[in-house]
């Protein structure tokens, strides 16, 4: 597995600080550039998503009980963050040293949309299901917002 | 500013893995520990806080023109977020090596407790102030969000 850098305390970085555009790419080398805070924050919207997604995958593959509660705490939160992630593809993005995003995603803005809306419609879905309680319903569409997640990393982000 | 090592693709390694307990530190030079993992998340799911809470530091500070629908917009987030933080902070990611967390967030559990909690309740108060529309009233608590913030980094937080 690949890793990259991740910037601690990013956080605390972009308060009032990336608001203001004030971070300039080469400013200073231990400072991230605008487009490295941006890769970090895609990555790190991508990495909240998947811990939360992960208990929901364990279910429905059988690997843990299934949890109504949990599952609907963990669907709401995939559902609520998933939508974050159409601003999370700024042009300057493109191409950053430790980015896994395709440039495909800048060059096929229709394609990857449609992928990434898959994502959010099936992720509402699935919040949805899990309001009914029934187990089965949400395994299945816990597995349909599976499948979009890989589908659009299949096509749009460099393999490990 | 010191940087720390990001897993990229996390996100999808978390995916039906973490939730199965699978992962165990030291099961391959090249795998992230689970502790690992866990300050990834950490470390993440702060950096969507802080990229949200920035443009809203941004406006309280002057430094962009105050916008009702963008404050309301990120004030929502940072309040669902914020007391998604009550789950990151696992005994066992105490001392990871690239944790910014200081070992008083579980000796002194009670104080950071305290100091997360007084996090959640300003910005679900700021969340509410932005559906009021008074941009003095939002810009004041997003002062009172942001003193919430620096409160806990300044107490269980290295410095960079």
């Amino acid at each position: 597995m690949q890793r990259s850098v991740k910037i601690r305390g990013l956080g605390l970085a972009m308060f009032g600080v990336v608001g203001a555009f004030a971070v300039q790419s080469g400013l200073a080398a231990d400072k991230p550039s605008k487009a490295e805070m941006e890769v970090d924050y895609r990555q790190s919207l991508y990495t909240v998503i998947g811990g939360n997604f992960g208990p929901l995958g364990a279910m429905a593959g059988g690997k843990v009980p299934f949890d109504a509660a949990e599952a609907r705490l963990r669907a709401e939160r995939v559902a609520f963050l998933a939508p974050m992630l159409k601003e999370a593809f700024p042009a300057d993005s493109n191409g950053v040293a430790h980015t896994a995003a395709k440039p495909e995603i800048w060059t096929d803005t229709a394609g990857f949309n449609q992928a990434l809306q898959l994502l959010i419609d099936r992720s509402a879905a699935l919040a949805a299901a899990t309001n009914g309680g029934d187990a089965a319903k949400i395994k299945a569409a816990i597995g349909e917002t599976g499948k979009a997640c890989k589908g659009c990393h299949d096509k749009y982000r460099v393999k490990e």
